[in-house]
């Protein structure tokens, strides 16, 4: 175990009706509320009125700011951190999934800084404060809601970056299940997976002795791989949604990962993919995942044998116990089929004669590796597509 | 899943040396600092030392408070808050395990109130605020360090009562797991006890539909099955003394009931014994908790089956599955054995004529019921003592 630091001040509101609580909760922190969101769906489904309405009955003036599209831009970005300035905001309340609370989230670091926000997503600068960002989760699967990391696209370039700080985490999310009832079959596979990617990443690390997480993040697996395809069938089941999405939560709120180091390679491919093919994030992870499994399961392989047998009850082969390792990739590849999705590029018509463009894209023309697990050059990243053809 | 309402704001530095930053991490707090804990074993290892020398680098001014003892006293918190008022103390710094911990709690709430502090743990005041407390953990077991929880024993009567407030979070902990090497094995074996109790108290809930943190706990639970044993062996290895610390931090910091409602009844049940006998915490539960399990087993079957598969891998016998659900309770009961725990009242010296003594105590003389799983009446505890015998 490496010597950590932790700490998520989150507050998580879970459960139903919750949303209507939203005002006496934000009056805590705020007399103007900045509404962000995303297009029609939560107007159609009434969460509007009814945020809007508690809002205003806890005496709160709202502004509005709509629009947000899956990879969030930084144009919208910045149009926020203009009104925010300008009506003096002080909470930015998003209502939707991850796309929504990312672009939140850009908007709170940005209004309270005199550069640039991109710097905060170049590196170019850190985060020293946040307007604060709360929000309404609509769509499991990110894990914003209690996370201390954003991802914008800076159209100028297709530029897909990540940026993480402690002034992200938001001060209070509510959870309530109902609110996922509407989604459609591709928007809970997607999400699910991006659950799953959540803890996979997390999972394969070259820090030994973390015992604990591992247990913890075999069981969150465990929970997402039995209650996922359910939705398939009942997508309007409280307790399965309940089940997804304090997983979804807990699967990226930090907790599980204390001690140990992710590896994130295949997170940073993917965003090559969806920032260059605006493909949805999990679908994208769908398909490397796999790939990148296939590529590094050699590197430890008692610890995809683990993978196989505690997350996929593999049988144990001890005289082989290399095909156990290959058993759980494999099934992981079935499961994501299962949920409906897509698991080779091919498939979403990304073919052989741009991998190389995507590597170069990727590695910055291979002067930087990728992932932490096995570091991943431009070499690697092309036999990754290509056993994900 | 019940709805619930989340937050744990305490910062956790875990970790080789991590004692070091105190004065750094105080700094952020305080001026004035109280020292407060047990007897000389800080001093012996040179821990004492080591944290008067962070705290004076960083120019803070260092007040003391020593004496506390196991099942902490009244009297003591009482010092504590004269201390405060009169040297404006503004952070609390508890160094020493659950006892200096929940001490130090009571003083930071205590000196932040006008009456009495005993109010709080008798019901009749809630606290409104408190002094900040700040820990240093040296043995993994009751959990304080991240909990809203503190343990009192009023001498006058022999009374331990408990109190819950958000305001008890330690607004940080450092967690050296090496600070734990000096622990004789029988407090090694109280506290794994008290670490286990914790999770085995959230586990058995009548709320349905809570899986995520049902495999989350029997993750946690089988760590610390795996792991304590071996501290007997090897009191001074790291990658095992960070399991157990770190899992007795998550096991009691409330992410693992999230959504449940836990039991809590042989907590209360213990504290009568340790608080009319004065035995060890973990050693009133080795011996209380296997004996209320043969009691409400029956209760929800299927869920002490589960835990006797999922926690102990117990073979799962589907022609009389009462069979396996007793299996995993023999299986807890032995490993108590294993770690040196003493498992019957007899044992400690408490017989069967105070037994009624006991009962009418904890029930203020069967006017109220214990525990959430069952109710437990007079009656109720005189036939667990009697399992227990």
């Amino acid at each position: 175990m490496v010597n950590f630091d932790y700490q998520n001040p989150t507050r998580i509101i879970f459960g139903k009706d919750t949303e209507n609580e939203t005002g006496r909760l934000a009056s805590g922190y705020a007399e103007k509320v900045l509404l962000h969101y995303g297009g029609g769906s939560i107007k159609k489904t009434g969460l509007y009125d009814r945020v809007t309405a508690s809002l205003k009955d806890a005496g709160l003036e709202v502004f509005e700011l709509s629009g947000v599209k899956p990879n969030p831009r930084l144009s919208l970005v910045r149009e926020g951190i203009k009104i925010c300035r300008e009506k003096q905001i002080d909470l930015i309340l998003a209502v939707g999934g991850g796309s929504v609370i990312d672009s939140a989230k850009a908007i709170g670091v940005g209004a309270d800084y005199d550069g640039d926000v991109w710097d905060f997503y170049t590196g170019k600068a850190e985060p020293q404060g946040s307007t604060p960002v709360a929000t309404i989760l609509t769509i499991p699967a990110a894990g914003s809601e209690s996370s201390q990391g954003s991802v914008i696209t800076n159209e100028d370039g297709g530029l897909k970056r990540p940026c993480n700080s402690l002034y992200m985490y938001p001060v209070f999310s509510i959870l309530n299940p109902e609110l996922a009832y509407t989604l459609p079959e591709y928007q809970i596979a997607c999400g699910t997976t991006d659950i799953m990617a959540h803890m996979i990443e997390r999972y394969f690390t070259n820090v030994k002795n973390v015992e604990l997480t591992d247990r913890l993040l075999e069981g969150a697996m465990r929970n997402i791989i039995h209650h996922a395809p359910r939705l398939l069938q009942d997508s309007k089941n409280y307790a399965t949604w309940a089940e997804v999405m304090w997983t979804g939560t807990v699967a990226h709120n930090n907790m599980l990962d204390t001690g140990r180091i992710g590896d994130w390679g295949s997170h940073d491919i993917e965003h090559e993919l969806s920032g260059m093919y605006d493909i949805a994030h999990g679908a994208g992870l769908a398909i490397i995942i796999p790939a990148w499994m296939k590529y590094v399961h050699n590197h430890d392989l008692n610890r995809f044998v683990q993978f196989a047998t505690l997350v996929w009850s593999a049988e144990m082969d001890f005289n082989e116990p290399a095909k156990t390792a290959l058993e759980g990739i494999y099934r992981l590849e079935a499961h994501f089929k299962r949920m409906g999705m897509k698991t080779r590029l091919s498939e979403v018509g990304i073919t052989a004669d741009t991998y190389e463009a995507m590597a170069d894209k990727a590695t910055d023309g291979d002067t930087k590796t990728l992932g932490n697990f096995v570091k991943l050059d431009k070499a690697a990243l092309m036999e990754i597509f290509s056993l994900a053809e």
